[in-house]
């Protein structure tokens, strides 16, 4: 900690050591200036989930715009063994590539482009690890988030994570992520000042112990807050919290509003029931219950089942982390790269394992909707010179069963990607976050329920056209032949 | 993301807005400058682990150190409606209290106050939430990392886990905590910019499909790098990568250290075994064999169980982010508070769960080490003013199962608090991060290995002494006295 205050912190070197060494070796080579295309995608949706919801665009171009080796980085670069003929050159590089990504709150699929970057060798190379950290996280939040909204339905849920996000930035961007996913406020005031997003929050444990007194504690909070939401498993929820809140709001009349009771511990089924019955009894029938305690879409729904009276959900941990998945794993692999001839070539990673082998090329992604019920027939990736809009009926096939395949007629092929930066400047107008929000609203409308179930969804289609699956063939054969022939040597 | 560029962004508003409320409360009734008394500790150690690494001192002691409102923190709190009366005080906060606190890599366990706090009631509230996002992130990953390095022993391990991390900072101080848990090295640059952790990594997948071909790929990044280590798996581990690596490094011969080769896919067992065999062969038996690909602790103590022949762990998704439990779920607790006769009285919070009742007062923490062979008995915890020390024969039991006990003797008892923050002060002096590491290692050796097993160790005690058990009791007695003289009403 005594060195985190460089004040020309950049996050240029919030990367592997391997992209700096990579570039240095395109650098000397003279390849560095290659024009190179690389996709991010993940490969499996997480929580065994349809969908996932797209986030962290706006952090991935602020990124982008600033990116910049600074002056202590490149000393820094130095001390740990590299030349100053290289760090001349580092020193120069910005991004000056195009992006093409989907939006924030796009609904996506496993093994499709989420954002396709063209630009030179070396800048793409550079940006991949922080590409992912942003991507993966945000993504992965916005998914979780979307998960527990799905169940709870119009029950009002609230972000309260930070104390056990990981590390700050997770608190922040993670809330973020969550109210995109469709939650209704973060506690985490900082979050609330930086992206707009509404805050939530009354009072905990400490001020009930700070005043040794729940009749104390409450009436000294209502003293300067007219919105009321008690805490009152202090010491015993149905004993002593929620007569004295019952009492206390009774003293106080019109004074206050009444606005709730917190409940943190204990068994929420039951004593939500309780609850409810002694505020309905004292007259309070508006009067909200809130739940908190490790909550997520599991306990929710079971909670749910057993009849419990919550009106409004507190997630915490389950949600901020990612509890039962904490990481996505999209991936960032070259598709194509200019020869020694000024020619673009497809290139592609091959793995043992199938699922793992990359589709190269330039590609684009169409969402085929059925223009009678509005829905979703499946994602359609294409070359990036094929428009499906012009075919009568389009033949869609599973990318791994190949014989799996529908004929899709009377569609709209739409491109789901849009160019956000354009020879490295920003060309995308930031919507506003609850605009974000909407936006996933309507996307998961086009989804039929059967996508949208938290257990064992449906597979939603996430197809290669012909031309695409062809060069795929082609490149794997290619890759084939040239082992085979070192092999022989 | 419109909005995150303020100039002045504080981290006073990294905090949940109940604290704010409360404090607005205890500000109204001129409760906010009584002293408290907070207490930091977890109740369970994570990943069934019998010991966990403290880290997040450091971070912890520069939040403290510039804690403040700034002037867009304040105008967006009167936009959501909080008073000038209130705001006017929130702007002259800063943190004047004093912290007594575990140093970074100390061993801690279970239910003992890791920091404890001593400060206005206001600041103590106020700084609850960034302590615990910090602590409970940086002390989980340290100790994920040294149940790795219990595994691994003298192998070489290096956290790769950026791409994966739960976004920025959870990347910069994972590494942090990995090195002080025990690892070697980071791939991420700025983690070693920041925090003089060795930096490691070669070149990716990417640059062989740049290249298009393995045997061009390798001498383009020998021309600038004498510390070859290249990735073999590209195409065909067997086929192509290795036997290339191989006739590269003969053909530069002395013009390159043949350091190692890469595996980060397919049967890691297996391939090592073949890639041992074949080097060996060429006469390359000092090449090291470096790994990655999705490990943790268990899959490396089974590919050993196998025979694997690797020299070097690179550890990604499962440390960065602890996959198998990416919360620790530590708390901070009210534990004494100046009452109106200026005298500090105990508090404490009870529950309907016997392990989450606190334990009220001033505490100290004392480790028992036996004096004849330097192994620790276990922890003690004591009113603040005992001194174990002055003990002959200690009586040690256990806190939940009281009759189990034993008595030590020939001891030497180890406060293992230190101050390090005096009336808003630091006084603490940042050892360098090697130093915390080898910190790390020598508290170590005072454990037994039962406590050190990965699976199921013995339970290290912490006890109470008999003073601080009697003062828990008679607490809990007079809350549930005055809970049931509340219902009497």
């Amino acid at each position: 900690m005594q060195n985190t205050n460089y004040a020309d912190d950049s996050l240029a070197l919030h990367t592997d050591l391997y992209q700096i060494n990579m570039v240095e070796a395109y650098w000397a080579d003279g390849m560095h200036e290659r024009k190179a295309v690389f996709e991010l995608f993940f490969r499996k949706l997480p929580f065994g989930n349809g969908y996932a919801i797209f986030a962290g665009l706006e952090r991935v171009l602020e990124y982008l715009k600033n990116f910049k080796f600074s002056e202590t980085d490149l000393t820094y670069l130095k001390e740990i063994g590299y030349k100053d003929d290289f760090l001349a050159y580092l020193e120069t590089i910005k991004f000056t590539g195009d992006v093409y990504s989907v939006v924030e709150g796009e609904i996506v699929f496993q093994n499709e482009p989420l954002i396709r970057i063209e630009s030179t060798l070396a800048e793409a190379q550079l940006i991949e690890t922080a590409l992912l950290n942003i991507v993966n996280y945000q993504t992965l939040i916005a998914t979780k988030a979307s998960r527990i909204k799905q169940i709870v339905k119009e029950d009002r849920v609230m972000e309260f994570g930070t104390r056990r996000a990981q590390e700050m930035d997770a608190a922040i961007w993670g809330s973020r992520a969550a109210f995109i996913g469709g939650l209704e406020a973060t506690s985490n005031v900082r979050a609330g000042k930086l992206f707009g997003i509404p805050v939530a929050g009354t009072h905990a444990h400490s001020m009930v112990q700070a005043y040794k007194d729940e009749y104390e504690a409450f009436h000294a909070y209502a003293k300067r807050h007219k919105n009321c939401v008690f805490l009152v498993d202090t010491y015993d929820t149905l004993k002593s919290g929620l007569p004295i809140a019952i009492q206390v709001a009774k003293e106080l009349g019109d004074k206050i509003n009444f606005q709730g009771i917190r409940l943190d511990s204990g068994d929420i089924a039951f004593l939500s029931k309780e609850a409810r019955k002694m505020l309905d009894g004292a007259g309070f029938t508006d009067v909200e219950i809130v739940v908190s305690n490790d909550l997520d879409e599991y306990t929710i729904l079971n909670l749910k089942a057993q009849g419990a009276q919550v009106d409004s959900w507190g997630i915490g941990t389950k949600l901020i982390t990612a509890y039962d998945q904490p990481a996505l794993g999209a991936v960032y692999k070259l598709v194509a790269i200019e020869n020694e001839q000024d020619e673009m070539e497809d290139t592609i990673k091959i793995s043992g394992n199938a699922e793992k082998v990359t589709t190269p090329g330039l590609k684009k992604v169409y969402r085929i909707i059925d223009r009678e019920n509005g829905k979703s027939e499946g994602d359609y990736i294409t070359m990036v010179d094929e428009d499906p809009e012009k075919e009568e009926r389009l033949k869609m096939f599973h990318p791994v069963h190949t014989f799996v395949s529908k004929f899709v007629t009377n569609f709209d092929a739409v491109n789901i990607h849009a160019q956000v930066v354009k020879n490295g400047e920003i060309t995308y107008v930031y919507p506003s976050i609850q605009e974000v929000q909407d936006y996933a609203k309507r996307s998961l409308e086009l989804l039929w329920d059967e996508y949208k179930r938290s257990l064992n969804p449906e597979e939603y289609p996430v197809d290669l056209s012909q031309k695409c699956w062809d060069n795929k063939m082609r490149n794997i054969q290619e890759v084939r032949d040239s082992i085979q022939s070192f092999s022989k040597r």
